[in-house]
């Protein structure tokens, strides 16, 4: 994943997230608290100028908190709320920011109430966690026990948040975004285009003449393996946003699966819903990934019954009706196969679509003819099919996630123009 | 994932950990950097006291490397090495160490080398990654052309490594390791056991008694959902290590799934191939998730013919052969459907073993009899099929995934048993 600024205005203020614990530093342990905060403050056009994680040790707390007061309008502390001997924010920020901590009974009150709806006495040590610093305000935390606290320090808005992400993004929703509104900040007005089918440069070549007119729009390029969004943020809504909005759709087209924060799975479930239209799939080196993606979408069984996984030869004729001399002269990876396969999944199921691959995902099997990165996939309805070729650059994963995504695409291509022409079942 | 040190000993040296890029930022941007980093330090015993990220900013950057001059013996800055002028990572440290920057021909002869194998020219601006801070060494980078550097600093080793992790990893195994070495680090002796089918708190209980006893012994635990791995590391191999870990071998049993860095996945795919036994899979609520994990595992094709992605109850029927009147007395989400499944597909593709998963993963399809979170798994092998509930929480990736490892775990258990009892093919 590559992110870059395309282009970029002086934008006051700026944030900056702490998480606090230890176990964070380990090799396998994400932060996804920060990137959870970064996506709600870049909906309000506010950048984070730095983030770090650091040890339950107090110095550490204090000397990043020291460091981001010098800097950051808006500062995040995840973590290290809790009520143990090693959850030091509380007696961190106290310290750094001269502010004592306060006994609140009516905090430990609520937190007593919550161990008795489960049904358990508070521990003692929970007691701990009734302490707020002077003149903040607590935050209610509904998943847990650990309070949230605001406060303001010279100019600083100061956010103490829970460490575990049940109980963070809930209080985000429900008191830090409304408190970051009351604060003065406006959700920025954007234009959001997800797009597949094109690689970055063409994406950006196409697009970097109609954004750089719009200086004062901020324009913003993600870029994973296969998959491009784009971000256009202005001040307000308004006429030149519409207009820049209008003219990248334009360019674009059919290259845009969504315009909101939907992923192409999504975008082709609700294409195959509105069209009544059902689909199968038939994998061969992706092994189930084509089928797990669809299926990650809620309320998909409406469109998708199922399909084989067909990874052996044998399989490939024994459950999809690949007939066994095309897999001699063609070779399992190539075009007939893949039609062959689609055309099977889907007459086996009696599916409005079929769509298949099959490839050489390496890191054997590559042949100097058909190289690792090799695939064929292919879309059947009744009356017409397709197939494309993939040449692909990556590690196993890799080739695997941009011919899942491809098959997507080519299907969602594929139900836009049947739309068109009318749809034939 | 969870992860926390089981018990602790005063370790210095620390390292931290710099990412630098306005990029990074991002809220959809991991720097696997410092996870990569981390974990080699891991293996040498050494902790990480905190990692930031940081924007192309040389004043955050000389702040950000200044806190950890302070406190990390070793300290690596990755990114910010390019040709552009938003690359400041140069420039940030040889103003913050009053270090001049050295612009040595010879590096830039090697870029430019680079560039001649590429069949292009040098770009002019490639010239600035020819500088190399005062009394540093270069660091060799063969698959970009910013070359890394490591410098002494008061005592502190600093690493300047590019930012690319195609390029920085490379590196890291071919410089950074026999540098660390070299500086008097020594890889530590460890044990590792990767366990399933257990809660974090069983194994925590079973194993706490032990590790207890072995003071000196460094324990972690670190959990994902359905994945525990227990790491021991002691300053050098010998009889006390060998002891705690034989211990925890035996009160763990067949819980454990590996002893070294290998996922479940993959240690089904060795047992399935040290066996000579093939497994098909049958999937309703994971999708074909089952499939696409087995397949992950390079050279998986050996032992797995593949599987049919039963959603919908027609297909239940029609590609695995589960008999309407199963569906309809017990319902699709029911241990004789998982039996059935299992079976089906075994039978259909005349592999060893069939494994099937049936569930409801949410967010609907939940009853009071069969809520979100119930799942069935089967296990089919000649003469002997079987099924296990599962009663999950969580959301619908974490259902799906978990169900997912338990099916992987079910049949790895009936493998090991099969061995035992004799393998009946």
């Amino acid at each position: 994943m590559t992110a870059r600024s395309l282009s970029t205005r002086k934008a006051a203020p700026v944030g900056e997230v702490i998480a606090i614990g230890s176990e964070m530093l380990f090799s396998n342990r994400v932060d996804t608290n920060s990137l959870y905060i970064a996506a709600q403050l870049e909906q309000f056009g506010v950048p984070l100028i730095a983030k770090s994680i650091v040890g339950d040790d107090p110095n550490v707390i204090k000397k990043a908190l020291g460091l981001a007061l010098t800097r950051a309008d808006f500062i995040f502390l995840s973590g290290g709320l809790g009520p143990t001997e090693d959850d030091l924010t509380r007696h961190a920020v106290s310290e750094l920011l001269g502010r004592e901590l306060v006994y609140r009974e009516e905090i430990v009150d609520q937190i007593r109430r919550r161990f008795q709806k489960l049904g358990r006495p508070m521990h003692e040590i929970n007691k701990r966690q009734g302490f707020i610093l002077e003149n903040a305000v607590a935050l209610d935390n509904p998943n847990g026990t650990a309070p949230g606290q605001h406060l303001r320090h010279e100019g600083r808005q100061i956010f103490l948040l829970p460490g575990p992400p049940r109980e963070l993004q809930p209080m985000v929703v429900t008191h830090l975004i409304p408190l970051l509104t009351q604060l003065g900040l406006r959700r920025a007005a954007k234009r959001h285009f997800r797009v597949a089918g094109l690689p970055e440069s063409q994406v950006d070549a196409l697009v970097a003449p109609l954004y750089r007119a719009y200086p004062e729009i901020r324009s913003t390029i993600l870029a994973a393996p296969g998959d491009i969004e784009l971000f256009f943020f202005a001040e307000e809504e308004g006429p030149r946003l519409a207009e820049l909005g209008q003219k990248v759709a334009e360019v674009l087209g059919e290259s845009i699966y969504a315009t909101e924060e939907v992923p192409l799975e999504e975008a082709l479930v609700r294409l195959l819903r509105s069209k009544g239209a059902t689909l199968s799939v038939a994998e061969s080196c992706t092994g189930g990934m084509l089928g797990e993606w669809v299926t990650r979408v809620a309320g998909s069984s409406e469109v998708f019954p199922g399909g084989v996984i067909a990874y052996s030869n044998l399989l490939k004729t024994k459950l999809l009706d690949v007939p066994e001399k095309l897999l001699r002269t063609h070779g399992a990876v190539s075009a007939p196969v893949a039609e062959a396969m689609a055309d099977g999944i889907r007459c086996r199921t009696s599916s409005t679509y079929g769509l298949a691959i099959t490839g050489i995902a390496g890191p054997g099997g590559g042949t100097a003819a058909k190289p690792v990165g090799s695939v064929f996939i292919g879309c059947s309805r009744e009356g017409k099919t397709i197939a494309r070729e993939l040449n692909l650059l990556g590690d196993r994963e890799v080739i695997r996630t941009l011919s899942t995504r491809a098959a997507l695409n080519l299907l969602r291509i594929e139900l836009l123009h049947s739309e068109k022409k009318g749809r034939k079942k």
